[in-house]
């Protein structure tokens, strides 16, 4: 790959770097963007200003909301949208050598100064139908962004709502890390999947990649591998640890895990509960006590949680105990989380009260192994003692539903508002270049979305209007709202004077994410049956849809 | 992000390019790895020699077999591995202060020099149990690939299996497109999806940058929104098209389709199938058209697929056809594509017959609309007229089972051979130094995949062989292999002075998965109940399994 030179994105004075993936390059949409763009070039139509609208037709995951990600991503590459020659030289490879000249001219010059972007506030909650994204411009650049604003945003809300969801079922007080680089669907399926999990609520993440592009903290103590790497304590040569005020220093920290060992094998109360724990899975905890002595979690499951793991982990933190260390705790990666945990925490208890350690029943438990949202709910239902998850595969490939059906239609060209029909009544298109708010009731709970037209006077707080489904003739509903948010804000004026929203940091983000979904009415919320949140139209809307649908459907001739 | 500067790898004096997604870097890994090969170092047992397995389980989607991909961006990442000054500054500052500097001088100078890669050869089949890669090097370097290499096999072989599957459920005949990017996981979701579809045996993708880094046929024509664009045919400012042998021109395009599209309305065979179809789309055809007159190929379900789209497509072919270029056919999108594709191969035919235009019955007919191995398989059994499938969102994101579980144990260290124990028996990893072959039988059908140990001597053509089941002591049975193929090669050898295989260009690999796809028994493939293929150990490495299972677990006691 030729490396993509290009000049920051500058609009209304202010500089938006490229991609963090540099893969995103205008080239990354499908072909047939590219043939649009030349016929309607070759119909000189390429001009003709557009407004397209992004909006996803179905929450994922069976609830009823959705978490919207992905926009910094996409002004990112709108600022930077310029080809290279490499670039255009290739467009004219992949397209019939009849493509005239002047067609590569014009894609020389292209950029998005002619294009507008308006948009939701990146990390609200979000319902079907209602554009995440309005793009409004000469109708062939317009189309050429389709394809990567819609990657863009799709992935990105998706893990974000998954992470959401995780979020709800684990309850505010976990910890919730991100575990899940190595089953990622590809590189940056790791990388996107590590930054919008943080976006939906989780506290870190373990991919140090992300870590370092985004600011999110980071996690990570050892694997398996490392336990199974000892063969026993004699293989540590260097056995001796400073105390953690400096005072003192001790000899051999095998010997005092060793000891304390013993200790516990014969305390009154937890006697019998094992036999001989596996020396090298001491080793290999001890030779990590002695590498992090501040920080020592143990993965305690590489040959038995109960009979070894547990008992080596409470000899080591004891030993470093002594040395005035505070362990932080334990993580089970396999079996019956609910009873291990339960039984880690005993433990622990029993460790406290019989060697008079403050604080060490309060260990904390990290679990992991193929969580996701239904174990967390049956881990709750059973009752545990896991202070923390750590999840991967469910959570970073979307398991449970792997796609987001983000779609960009066009609903208005020249001024003229265009619909898309479909004989899925789901599928046809809301026209217009819209307006759209979002009215919250008395009580403080968002009651109802609204589209408009764009002319059309906006809703006022204590003013009664009325909401209608936008298909469903029968289904509305009067609204006084008591507050009234306009959801879509510039954030690409392209060459107009409009002002621009700024593009706020992840953190940002990720707080307005938590307080946007704090807000919502709990029955929206609930993972059984949810409530679906109302999405309507005006009632000029509704009138000029369904007067353009019956416009443009064909009369049947029934034989 | 700072631009990485790397060297290309080189080693046994060819050189590597870096990855193909510039993210890849030595920090795409898991914050433990370096938590641990700090606890190594510290225990200076950083340099041991270790050696791992990479495998899967499980063969996905509820068949009973793999292809393997992802070794050529593994073997890039590996050439290319080391650390920029950058990038070890932040891994200071994510570990604790208290890490000694000396470990930092180590990562400085750490590269793959010491480390060899086996692995089976790039689109092999592949089953569960069975090394892809085997990794052997100082422990702490081959912990810290774990978490890319997992990530770089784990999806590009789901996806390379996924597009396989569909292929063998297509048929060999069928055009099969990949048209997912918009959908995909991420950006480069969605250019690996495309790399790794072709490779499984899918045709052609409409992913522009997939096209450009790896040559794959590139395949596109219009959308939806392209047809909702025109309004009407006067929109249309140049009519004019050279016939396509240059010698004569057609002043009106537009009329001539409007006159073939009347005469269809007319003809006595096809009379009364539609009334007045929608200008709009005409008009976008006949634009097309006007721009691709050699590439015909229209979306025709963007008003009514044989009240509108089928007409329309008609008269602008019959139109073109007049002029001398042939039409490449329609694309559908929605509703019933059985019934939709025979109904309009019914009218290309009555056409060709009508107006005597040869080979207009043979028009191509594309399906798309979230397809999957269920609906073409519903389509097979149904009877179609489709030529063409064009499949986006449950190929790409493999949401029938969207992540392949590689893991990546260690089996050996310091020639110590290693096991890692699970309560799951299926957890259980096999231990040692191994080498691994196909054997085959009479038929040509590979029969047995074989583990041994590195130094057991190998099976041999002719030869009886015990093959056993790794864990179930009731499962063996006798082999004479008629061919014997040994699977893991080196790909990178390190500073040893081994032979090195070659990375294939992705057009072998192709040509090579879709070759042992085809020599598989039939059984192994069906999609309903499949046959499982057998992995196997040598009595021998069985015997040890067992051995050092006993001598690590625990003894247990009731109490």
């Amino acid at each position: 790959m030729d490396q993509q030179v290009k000049a920051n994105g500058n609009c209304s004075g202010r500089v938006v770097e490229g991609p963090t993936n540099p893969m995103v390059t205008p080239l990354l949409t499908d072909l047939y963007q590219f043939t649009m763009a030349y016929a309607y070039w070759k119909a000189n139509k390429h001009q003709e200003r557009a407004v397209f609208d992004l909006y996803f037709r179905k929450n994922p995951f069976g609830g009823e909301y959705t978490v919207f990600a992905g926009l910094e991503e996409c002004i990112r590459l709108i600022a930077n949208f310029k080809f290279t020659e490499d670039e255009i030289s290739f467009i004219r490879e992949s397209l019939p050598g009849s493509c005239e000249d002047g067609f590569f001219d014009y894609l020389r010059g292209l950029d998005c100064s002619e294009v507008e972007v308006y948009s939701i506030a990146e990390g609200s909650v979000v319902f079907p139908k209602v554009p995440l994204l309005r793009i409004e411009g000469p109708i062939a650049v317009a189309q050429l962004l389709e394809t990567p604003l819609v990657n863009l945003v799709n992935y990105a809300s998706l893990v974000a709502t998954n992470a959401a969801r995780h979020r709800f079922v684990a309850g505010k007080s976990k910890m919730l890390l991100e575990f899940g680089l190595r089953r990622a669907q590809g590189p940056d399926g790791g990388i996107s999947a590590s930054k919008y999990c943080y976006l939906g609520g989780f506290d870190a993440t373990s991919n140090v990649a992300a870590g370092r592009l985004f600011g999110i903290p980071l996690r990570g103590t050892h694997s398996h591998a490392f336990v199974s790497s000892y063969m026993s304590p004699d293989e540590i040569i260097d056995k001796s640890l400073r105390s953690a005020d400096g005072s003192s220093s001790c000899e051999d920290l095998v010997s005092l895990a060793q000891t304390w060992l013993s200790k516990i094998q014969w305390s009154s109360s937890l006697r019998g509960i094992f036999g001989e724990t596996n020396q090298s899975e001491l080793a290999a905890f001890t030779s990590y006590a002695l590498a992090f002595p501040i920080s020592f979690l143990a993965l305690v499951d590489t040959y038995d949680v109960m009979r070894s793991g547990i008992p080596n982990f409470c000899a080591v933190a004891l030993a470093l105990n002594d040395l005035g260390y505070k362990a932080v705790g334990i993580r089970l990666d396999s079996g019956d989380l609910a009873y291990l945990s339960c039984e880690a925490r005993k433990f622990f208890r029993a460790i406290e009260k019989e060697f008079g350690v403050p604080g060490f029943g309060k260990m904390s438990i990290t679990a992991s192994n193929d969580l996701n949202e239904e174990t967390l709910d049956a881990l709750n239902k059973q009752g545990h003692e896991v202070d923390a998850y750590g999840i991967g595969t469910y959570l970073v490939t979307c398991y449970a539903q792997a796609a987001l059906g983000c779609v960009f239609k066009l609903v208005e060209i020249n001024n003229q508002p265009r619909i898309k029909l479909s004989e899925d009544v789901s599928k046809v298109s809301i026209p217009c270049k819209k307006r759209s708010y979002r009215l919250y009731g008395r009580e403080g709970y968002p009651l109802v979305d609204i589209m408009t037209g764009e002319n059309e006077p906006s809703p006022k707080v204590g003013e009664r209007i009325l909401c209608r489904h936008p298909f469903n003739e029968s289904k509305r509903a009067y609204v006084v709202p008591q507050q009234v948010e306009e959801l879509l804000k510039c954030y690409w004026p392209g060459s107009s004077d409009k002002p621009r929203e700024d593009l706020p940091p992840l953190k940002d983000i990720r707080d307005r994410c938590i307080k946007q979904l704090e807000i919502m009415r709990p029955d929206h919320m609930r993972r059984l049956n949810p409530t679906p949140y109302k999405v309507s139209v005006s009632a000029k809307l509704y009138d000029f849809i369904h007067f353009l649908w019956l416009n443009e459907a064909p009369v049947g001739e029934l034989q």
